[in-house]
């Protein structure tokens, strides 16, 4: 049977863990792309209250979480450890198989841990309203959700394919209370500009950024927030990997391997930063870390380490991160969460420092391993979670191979509830393994911006 | 800020609380409809296994849960208790409102409780499969679910309409390996008979009744099983109410009013028989009970309380019930699970004795409160859920009117992750308060059996 360590309220983490104290070398800084000179905390004022601000370039290795969101955490916090004993049978593996269950969440996913803090920090700054985009909706849904709870205003440009195609999740959002604009829209330049130009555009996430940030600059009691990607957005996911660490002490128990999926990197970081600094400092020295990514959206795998904008409008800063190139358009795989060009710095220093291990996979076998583990498991997981599932396993298996039991934990990010048509189509056999067009990431590899 | 109230592990309820115990007079008995007499445990031995038909007339107080039970409950159980301060501040309401929240289970509502107690009797007993029907597909998920944990194979009729026109329900119960089968369908002689009548119809939750007990009936290795009404499927509930009590203890409050929404009865037994129990055997004398129903299937409030079948096509044996007669079909609102013509034997028993205060709301009233929740607790609740949340929040304007202080405590019985369509509606104005028909219920009611 399944085991669960159940981790007490009074053992919460009391701080996220900064993995920048820890570096060996920091992590290359943003640039004004206007100067390529590096971006001052006064140019991201327009967009972020200076709590977020501060926490974006800090070396302190611990922040403190405020107790109003220590107590908001608590309505699902501490989440689960599973140890998955059914699994481990079913695939007769020598390996320990442990999980970490964010989908217990009001919003039904890991973001949450970020949009509260975002929210608390901007209310606390004054903001009146917060902007932000989405594509597949598990972001816009934990600020919704987040806004609510803060009686902020929230307004998401929601990519206009996905608000036609997901109603659901626009309707939860709604239910919220939030102001969800299929983007392109008319409400602003950005949106007019792509009308404009073209009526029947379904828009993008680089449009939709553009519209959330254009909105925030030209209105004083607005922000802007981001679901993944930034720093200070993987620091808030820390409580992940904090809990899992008391967690597995409990189990008496040491990850030798860590797996989770990445998009933008935030439940990634949020799982594996903490035991990764145990690592750096040179408590531990032999775990290794999976980063997940599909192969229709290969960005660490086959993606160049470079400067890029985070937007295809090129409105945002310039990053320096693993990118396909900010105009490469993913195929559309139903892992909306993992279809992005480019990654967060901070997990792109760490995999050039040969600190974390990317691997790519097609979706197929990835909702396969998603369909096992809801029959052993219980629960059925959202398609970008079924990523670090199929990593999980395949390492399970080699464990079986080899006849070596190793520890393995991963982020299991979120359920699939509202992925349902992903598993319908899945299950009436219409899936397919779409790859990404090389020629393609090289045409927009080519377009990357001359950094000197 | 909302308030948690965690329960360790090791407080979990080691036995279900049986009310039969408690009752000053017993629940009229289930009559055998061909002969009008007392079914006998040998009547229902092809529905059912011998440990359930046993807990079916069990007067015992306390009925150990199988430790196998307890072990699949520990995945989600102890389910949390909140104190909804967010709501009463909203309120402005002196009273304290607590609610149990069932949604955290995989299937996302309370049904899981029985369907592990029922699987694992089944399975105990050498039955390899298990057919059941399904309406909006709360009871259906949970049981294959359940079914999935103890390798049985499940069978689920699904009335063809909602097959239709919910195919994420159909999607999570194929995901846990579940056969779904739209009915009527050409399977059965039920179905086939139905098909040849009118080739076109969308079936009802009696036809599908209908078709799983058929096959249950012709093959010795398949049983037969059922999410709600009966006894032992209450008794299963009971772990939400004992839960809730331990973790009232730990506030330092008992509830002057339970408030839970009626379809069956089995999520109201569930929070509801533990306190009712206390009040039976003279513990406590003040909690008052207050079961909520909708207007359109107005069971408790208009109904009649005789022996009636329990499906359309009159092949269960009759018990006595509130019912609005077989044959009524309630106009389709979005509580599919509150569609149900009758009512559990052991809560109408209950009304009549005087110890339950029924209540019925209109949907748009309830979908209002269901919002309202949903902004300041931050969970949106599933239709159903919206009637107890209407009703308890009803109970708290009062205390505000009065000036008085009381405890209100209800169940949150399941999330509205899968009911997203009914709040699109809801939020586009296109949801209306479809009323019952007084003729179509006195027509029902006018073909009750004879029971001499």
């Amino acid at each position: 049977m399944q085991i669960k360590y159940t981790l007490s309220e009074d053992k919460m983490p009391k701080a996220w863990y900064n993995i920048q104290a820890d570096l060996p070398t920091p992590v290359p800084g943003v640039l004004n792309p206007a100067t390529g000179q590096p971006i001052t905390p006064t140019d991201l004022e327009s967009l972020f209250p200076m709590a977020l601000i501060k926490q974006e370039v800090s070396t302190e290795p611990n922040i403190q979480i405020p107790e109003p969101v220590q107590s908001i955490y608590r309505q699902w916090r501490p989440t689960p450890l599973y140890r998955a004993r059914r699994l481990e049978k079913h695939l007769d593996t020598p390996a320990k198989i442990y999980y970490k269950y964010e989908g217990v969440s009001p919003a039904g996913s890991h973001k949450p841990n970020t949009a509260v803090a975002q929210a608390y920090y901007n209310k606390e700054a004054g903001i009146q309203c917060l902007t932000t985009e989405t594509g597949a909706g598990q972001w816009g849904s934990a600020l919704a959700f987040a806004g609510a709870l803060f009686d902020l205003e929230v307004v998401v440009y929601m990519v206009k394919v996905s608000a036609q195609q997901k109603p659901y999740r626009r309707a939860l959002m709604e239910s919220y209370g939030a102001k969800v604009i299929p983007s392109p829209s008319h409400e602003t330049q950005a949106g007019r500009a792509i009308l404009a130009d073209n009526p029947q555009s379904t828009g993008s996430l680089g449009i939709a950024i553009g519209e959330a940030v254009e909105v925030a600059l030209g209105n004083k009691t607005a922000n802007y927030a981001l679901g993944s990607v930034l720093n200070h957005v993987l620091l808030h996911q820390t409580v992940i990997g904090l809990e899992a660490q008391t967690q597995l002490d409990m189990a008496g128990d040491y990850p030798d391997i860590i797996v989770a999926c990445t998009g933008g990197g935030s439940n990634f970081a949020g799982i594996a930063f903490p035991f990764l600094g145990a690592k750096l400092r040179g408590e531990q020295k032999t775990t290794r870390f999976v980063a997940v990514e599909p192969t229709a959206c290969p960005t660490l795998t086959k993606g160049k380490y470079a400067y890029d904008f985070g937007d295809t409008a090129h409105l945002t800063p310039l990053v320096k991160m693993h990118t396909l190139g900010s105009s490469f358009v993913p195929p559309g795989i139903h892992a909306g969460g993992l279809r992005y060009h480019g990654m967060s710095p901070l997990i792109s220093h760490l995999v050039e420092l040969g600190l974390i291990e990317p691997r790519a996979y097609p979706q197929l076998s990835c909702f396969a391993a998603g369909v096992m583990f809801a029959r052993t498991e219980g629960i059925l997981p959202a398609p970008e979670a079924n990523h670090a599932v199929k990593g999980a396993i395949d390492e399970a298996l080699r464990c079986k191979e080899e006849g070596i039991s190793r520890t393995i934990l991963f982020n299991l990010c979120g359920h699939g509830h509202f992925d349902m048509q992903s598993y319908i189509d899945y299950h009436a056999g219409r899936l397919q393994d779409s790859e990404y067009n090389e020629q393609e990431i090289a045409m927009a590899l080519a377009g990357l911006p001359v950094v000197s």
